[in-house]
This record gives C-alpha cells, sequence and structure tokens, in this order.
C-alpha cells in the first residue's frame, strides 16, 4: 500500500486493478453462448465508481489482511450489482433506457438475454467468490461466511427486498419508515456486505465485523442520500443520467420527505457516526476507510 | 430407509417430505416485503415431480449418507430449479400463461415480481443449501464443494448458458448440435448437479462423483428426450400443459431430428448406460438410484 496517494488516486487506482479483474471474470475455456458472455461483459465493464469492490479491499486494508487474497470476493460484489442494474433498467421494473451514459443491457441485446446476463451474473458471482478460497487460500470456514454474507445481504430480506419493497411502493403510498427499508436494503445492504466480506477475508474478529457493519450502515444510508440530493441539484453530464428522473416519476426521497438543507445535515451526521464505529474499533490500518468516507460525502456524483 | 416400498411409494414419500421442507424454506423472523414471500412460495409450492431433490437425496442413499444432513441443499437444487421456470415463463421469454396447470407467476403477480420472485430464490438457494453446514455439520470443503457446483451448473456454462442458446435457437437455425448443447444444459446441467452435490454430501470420492455425473448426464438427456417424446404423444391433463406446445412455437425437438422411434430407443440406451455407471462403481446402496432411472424412463407425465 502506497500511503502517499491522495484519496482520488487511491480509489483510480483501486478501480483500475478491479477493472482489469472484471475483463477476466469470465473463464476463457467455459463454453457459454457468444450472445450471453457479450451482454453480460457489457455492463460489467461499463464503468461505474466500483464503490462496492473497493470497500472490501479497504476493509481488508483496515485490517492488515491480503488484498489479492480478497480481490475475488470484491468482483463478486460488483458482479451482484451488477446483476442487479442490469434486471432494475428492464421494462418491467424501472423501465430506464441508459446507465452511465450509454443504452442499458436490455436496448441492447433486447430483454429476455438481458435477464439471463443478470442471472448468469448472479450465479456466476458465486463461482467467482469462491476463487478467494481456491487459489487464494482464504480458510473455509471465512469463505462459507463469505458465501453467507452474500447469499443474505443480496437476499430476500437484502437487496431483493429492498428492490421489492420499491417496486410496490411506486404502486402506492410510501411513507418515511417505507423509504428507509428501501434505502437500508435496496443499496445500503450491500455496502454492509462489502464491508463484512472485507472483515471476513481478512481474519476479523466479530467486535471488528461489527464495527464494519456500523460503518456501512451509516455511510450506505449517507451515500443513498447524497445520491436523493444530488439527482435534485446534480449536473447530468456528471451523472450521465437525467436528473431530477425519481421526482419525475413521483418516487418519494429524502429531499421530500425534509428537504434538502436537512438531508445534508444527515449525510453529514450518519458519515461522523459511521467513522466513529471505526475510530472505536481496533483497526491496525483505519486511515483510508475513514478517508473514503469524507469522499463519498463529498462527491458531486 | 425403508427398502419395502415401490418405487411410487418411495418418491410419494420423499416429495412429500421435500414439500415440508420447502414450506418452511423461508425465514419466519426475516424482514421481506409479504408479497415477495407470497410471489417466492406461490411457485415453490406449485407441486411439480420434485426429480432434482429427490436424486440428491436417493445419491447419498446410495452412499449410505445422511439424507437430513443433505436436506437443505437437496432444496436448493429445487429453489434453483423453481426460479429457472418462473423466469422462463415470463413474457419476454417462453410467454407461457400457464404451469403445472395454474397461471404462471406473473400472471398472478406482475412481470416486476416475477422477475424478482426468481432473483430472491436464486440468492436464497445459496443461504439455503449453506444449513447442510451451519445446522447439519457437512464438512466446510464439502460444503464449499457443493456451493461450487450450484454455482457451475446452474451457471453461464451450465444451465442459464442453455436457456440462452434456446432463445437464441429460437431466434435462427438449430442444428442437432445446438439442441444437444440445449439439452445438455438446460436441463442435464441441474440433475447432474443433484447428483454430485448427494455425493459430496455423503462424502462421495472421486471416482464416485465421475460414476454419479455418467448416470446425471445419461439419465438428463433421456429425461428431456422423453418430455419431448411426451410433448408429442402425452395427454394434456396429466401434463397440465398444452401438448405439441414445442412444435406450435417451431421448436425443433429430438423427435423432429431422428423421429420418434429412434428417440424412444435412445431414450433406453441413454437410461442403460448410467444405469451401468453406478453398477459399474462402488455403491454400497445402489437399488433406488438404479429403480429411479427405470422410473424416469417409463413415466408418462
Amino acid at each position: 500500500m502506497n500511503d502517499s496517494l491522495t484519496i482520488e488516486q487511491y480509489i483510480k487506482r483501486q478501480s483500475e486493478t478491479i477493472e482489469r479483474e472484471l475483463r477476466r471474470i469470465i473463464p476463457l475455456d467455459w463454453n457459454i453462448p457468444p450472445k450471453l458472455k457479450e451482454s453480460m461483459r457489457y455492463s460489467l465493464e461499463a464503468g461505474g465508481k466500483r464503490m462496492r469492490p473497493i470497500l472490501v479491499l479497504a476493509a481488508v486494508e483496515a485490517l492488515g489482511g491480503s488484498v489479492e487474497a480478497a480481490m475475488p470476493a470484491a468482483c463478486a460484489v460488483e458482479m451482484i450489482h451488477t446483476y442487479s442494474l442490469i434486471h432494475d433498467d428492464l421494462p418491467a421494473m424501472d423501465n430506464d433506457d441508459f446507465r452511465r451514459g450509454k443504452p442499458t443491457n436490455h436496448k441492447v441485446f433486447g430483454e429476455a438475454m438481458a435477464i439471463l446476463a443478470g442471472d448468469g451474473l448472479l450465479t456466476h458471482a458465486f463461482h467467482t467468490a469462491l476463487q478467494s478460497y481456491r487459489k487464494q487460500g482464504i480458510p473455509a470456514e471465512r469463505m462459507l461466511s463469505i458465501i453467507e454474507e452474500l447469499a443474505a445481504f443480496a437476499g430476500i430480506a437484502g437487496m431483493v427486498g429492498g428492490q421489492a419493497a420499491d417496486i410496490l411502493g411506486e404502486q402506492g403510498v410510501t411513507t418515511l419508515k417505507e423509504l428507509e427499508y428501501i434505502h437500508l436494503h435496496k443499496t445500503g445492504d450491500l455496502i454492509v456486505c462489502s464491508l463484512r466480506i472485507g472483515g471476513h477475508a481478512a481474519l476479523a474478529s466479530d467486535e471488528q465485523l461489527e464495527a464494519l457493519q456500523q460503518f456501512g450502515r451509516n455511510i450506505g444510508l449517507a451515500f443513498q442520500i447524497q445520491d436523493d440530493i444530488l439527482d435534485i441539484v446534480g449536473d447530468e453530464a456528471k451523472l450521465g443520467k437525467k436528473t431530477n428522473a425519481d421526482g419525475q416519476a413521483n418516487k418519494v426521497t429524502f429531499p421530500y420527505f425534509i428537504g434538502l438543507e436537512a438531508s445534508r445535515d444527515k449525510v453529514a451526521e450518519l458519515t461522523a457516526k459511521g467513522k466513529q464505529a471505526i475510530q472505536d474499533g481496533n483497526f491496525p490500518n483505519p486511515e483510508r476507510l475513514l478517508r473514503l468516507a469524507d469522499y463519498l460525502m463529498g462527491r458531486e456524483y
């Protein structure tokens, strides 16, 4: 690790390493219909902040573990994030034509292939994560915990549950409580998952896992509220999609309920709370995680 | 095990046990949107032969292992099978209104919820399988192999790949080679997977796993050709769906390429070959598996 890097340089370097890994994630010697492969790679290599795998690796660094050993598990989280975007964009769901400035998966490959690309990425994420054990020697029990975190936080009481609540919310009244459920699960759970997975890969204690969870819970919600804020005030070009899209679709957001200023205060408060959990924990090398939290709060896109 | 049961009685008893487990598969204390839960349970409890989990458990019995320990993994295979049916039935895919005589998932819950129910079942399958380790004490390394088999055979070079090839085939010319790829992966892989998972759960040797794979590969293809045959000659009521549906959609089948009689011979030949692999292997208790193969070949629905 090179501590002289600015946080922006660090994020750039980490995301380049992750991009490189993601390009190799589909085994060359596997017999896969080319169109399916193309469709998965289209979305997997479409850019994005790679925040989730960066958080996995930052948690590993905070604990002084092996970044290399955790890399397959980190890629698995990004694959799950990518599948969720492909399915979310489908006509039956959010019906989005663009994502990160490019046509969405189903616009390019058709709905059937987009559904299968999502299914494929989700399933292959579990196979990819396992390489942290098969190739990198993470202990079997820790590997099983990583699989369990993925299945739980990305699953029916996690990300899928959050997405279902979001879809159902659009069909009726949404309360602040329901909005919190959606934020907590649709976005927050995979962020918490990333941090806990990094923890397991670096052999974290239960107390350290709990601190990582607290950190993730708080910055995850802050991240989502920041997204809501940027959706109102953000710059179209930077976001790569139309701003105020949620408002147009009558989708409720945090600023809708508590106003823009209180939402900004909430982001700062949650970020501070998240950082405190790490500072109070026993982490040999917490700096990067703490700076990431500040960076995420201050981002403009 | 009660060896005095006929194979029909055995199947009935096993499938009742599996049905009971499946009804408890979604944890009561998990916070899940009720509609999502309802949608998953609708398809999971819609009946079916439960052939895949029965094969998992029969492989365990053939090796003298613990059926109870393998049960969570067996349910996981059925959950993956169920998710694949929900997604296959979607308008963008096969666009089916009925499945097993009941309206398909998206006809009842809408497309968005059907996509999410499938995603949820797939993700939760991995969590469910893990209970063979957490609650039943299967060794960690074997549990990781079970996860790996699920992710590989249900994944991009397995079931999802087969489904993609099927969808792409409908859009163009299909050769016998492509049809074999589709059969091998869309249906066959999850059957092979079931047998290998049963093997791992019962601590099979590499040779035993290979024999189970050969058995699965052959009866899996036989099963699919038998389905093609029944689709032409079968009775609508027994199948719970319109017969000759594939023919109507100009979908190529084995009988289409080689004729009905040669297809029947092929089913018998594959079944014999599959049984031989088990008979040549070193299985303490192979009877049930062998009788299951005969039963599947002779079935009329």
